[in-house]
């Protein structure tokens, strides 16, 4: 099964104003497309980020890729690294450090995927048979929460409303809750000072009592701060992710909190594992097959934590339909994975690139795809739609930081803020 | 693709007098093979150790994976497991620790090997591609010196004659540089005293300048001897493998000899990676599907070892062509597995189980077989053979001990010995 060619769509859909320590979500989010196409005329799905150095590169080695065997993961690897280079195109840094191994990872990781569904395809089987079969049957995702405003500036309020308190909060997660029936919650911080987001997790605690919570604060808090409000939570969190940044920060606190530390954004590449499992730095790793390289590469890593006691869950930025259904499948393949997962997929308010009915919520869990493949199958039209967004939007790369000193000039998206 | 019956065959074959420090090897070396069939009639293979207790377990799990999918490896791992239960199955202890785990991992092996056989033959492709596709087109084996007897007490002398000495060493690496072209050498060690095992190293530097040389005494030495010889071996061998016995000796070793330490004893099971990463007690770990769960959790193991800085090599046991098969697919597709395997092909002495050619060394390497799935079809006749001499040749399990004692009543496996 040889690659005759390779499509690449950038698209953009409608994002709500949500907060987070480097500013606000821009009115559209970005993505990129990936169909891989067989000479015996099979295709496969990708998706991966839309941020244009990122894109470009996408594009470069879609060019480089054709002629190899959908099974050549390790050509396609050494390709897609020759055509990266020592290029940098992870820029916007809510996904933590950018290095040159996690550019190649990030860009190879749409082939792989789309290389994996065409493989169960051709095999009849969905493609977390590829990754080891089922250790579950469905995969469950956290309600994830973030302060928003009522509506972007200038335009109409959108249908979440405004949650800038702990009351708007609550309120998020109840009707989060009431859509998908997500058994877990997730908030993002750094967005407030800590006391006040100490406050929005007491307040869920309380509305919510058993159900488990997370607080994301992206690093925005020193250590000290870290420490003290890990410590004012205990009892509350199921784990507390990237309160501060770096290794040796994050190491420091976790010595001195309740509850695991997690992060996507201290160790987001091979080479952070070591130096983070060494000083004992975190306790839950969020993987992310879009940056940890594939699917198969993610189950490599979940072995690895396996064999060093990490737990893990997984990491979501802004994604649409083809990502979670390769969430999905590799949710469902690693034993191992036993936290709910991230999902951005409330805020996608519906918007998708496919068909609709292949992936659902049921009590906070997507069953997983039984057909070949992925599963999911583009809705051409809809592709075609937003992809004329792209065009017309405007943003070429996602800038949250921009964005919120249009409305903000004193804004500072420097970490640590408190 | 439902797994419809599963035959398991022990199968002996003729074995030559070769010299370790738990012994010597039998007249017969035993191997189990595991045939999986398909509903669709599709038959992979699979080849394991012959001893009782394994043999056991192997059949006890053949009868509970009838029903399963070929993909269902998750699953399949989990029945091994409840199958194999807390029994230790691991006994000789050339292979290192015996735990819970690495029997389960043990059982699991054999029976991933034949369902990706069948899934590389549904799919029309080589096993190595559903590893990741080939990093190499042919895997370079090395030159598996042992010290050994003219024959078995009371048989004629075998072709490969005696090795007792330097000069029997160097002899005796010449004949199998000559019929296969190896370009590495390794020699079993913890025979001798040490002295006599470092003029065989010098011998084999001097006879063969410029080719690789490892020595391997199988945890023979204490750590002093151990780092005695590591000195003497300066800029001779390019790896010294378990010279010494546990992770705490290997790590006092490894801080006090100028080479890399190798092992396929102290870390044998992936509970044993963190200390011995920890304590740095390896630079190169053996993999062996065998015991490492088959090839796509061996080939976690490899990325697990990339990323923390360890080198690969490959491990062997007496084995026939079904697991040379397996080796060379697996190693094809790791790109960090960069050492030459060890084998003990040439000890076969051209019995196998497995159709003539579709094997072969080239200049001490296998070119990986194309042919779909392991590339390798049974020969049923040599099957039947083989499985009447296991009946017949009065052993059950492998025993070096015993047979040497038999000659040699004040033997002792007891080790560090020197
Ligand atoms: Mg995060
Ligand atoms: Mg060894």
């Amino acid at each position: 099964m040889i690659i005759r060619e390779i499509h690449v769509t950038p698209v953009a859909f409608r994002d709500p104003p949500l907060l987070n320590a480097a500013g606000v979500h821009e009115p559209w989010a970005l993505r990129t497309i990936v169909e891989v196409v067989t000479d015996e005329g099979l295709t496969g799905l990708g998706e991966t980020y839309g941020d244009l150095g990122h894109l470009g590169k996408v594009r470069e080695c879609a060019q480089a890729l054709v002629g190899l065997d959908v099974h050549a993961m390790n050509a396609m690897y050494a390709r897609v690294a020759a055509t990266v280079g020592d290029v940098v195109t992870d820029l916007h840094g809510l996904t933590g450090v950018a290095t040159k191994e996690k550019s190649v990872d990030r860009v190879f990781a749409a082939f792989e995927v789309a290389c994996l569904d065409i493989r169960g395809k051709a095999a009849g089987v969905p493609v977390v048979d590829l990754l080891g079969g089922r250790a579950r049957d469905a995969v469950e995702y956290s309600a994830y929460l973030f302060y928003k405003w009522a509506g972007h500036p200038g335009d109409e309020p959108d249908r979440f409303g405004t949650a800038l308190d702990p009351a708007g909060i609550v309120e998020q997660a109840a009707l989060l809750i009431k859509e998908y029936g997500f058994t877990s919650i997730k908030l993002k911080g750094g967005v407030h000072p800590p006391d006040e987001e100490i406050a929005a997790i007491k307040a869920l605690h309380e509305a919510f009592p058993g159900v488990p919570l997370r607080l994301d604060p992206n690093a925005a808090w020193t250590v000290a701060t870290s420490i003290r409000v890990g410590r004012e939570l205990d009892g509350m969190l199921q784990y507390l992710e990237d309160p501060t940044p770096d290794i040796s920060g994050m190491a420091e606190v976790a010595a001195s909190v309740p509850m695991p530390l997690a992060t996507n954004m201290c160790v987001v590449t091979p080479g952070h594992l070591p130096p983070a499992i060494a000083a004992g730095a975190i306790g839950v790793l969020l993987l992310d097959h879009h940056y940890w390289g594939g699917l198969v590469r993610s189950s490599h890593v979940a072995s690895l934590c396996e064999t060093f006691g990490l737990s893990l869950s997984m990491h979501s930025n802004s994604h649409l339909g083809i990502s979670l259904a390769a969430m999905t499948h590799l949710a469902a393949a690693t034993p191992n994975l036993t936290f709910a997962c991230d999902t951005h997929t409330p805020w996608q308010n519906g918007q998708d690139v496919i068909a609709p009915g292949a992936l659902r919520f049921v009590d906070g869990a997507v069953p997983v795809p039984t057909a070949p493949g992925l599963g999911v199958e583009l809705d051409r039209d809809a592709l075609a739609r937003m992809h004329e967004q792209y065009e017309r939007c405007g943003i070429v790369a996602r800038d949250d930081t921009t964005y919120m000193q249009r409305f903000d000039p004193t804004f500072s998206a420097t970490r640590p803020r408190w």
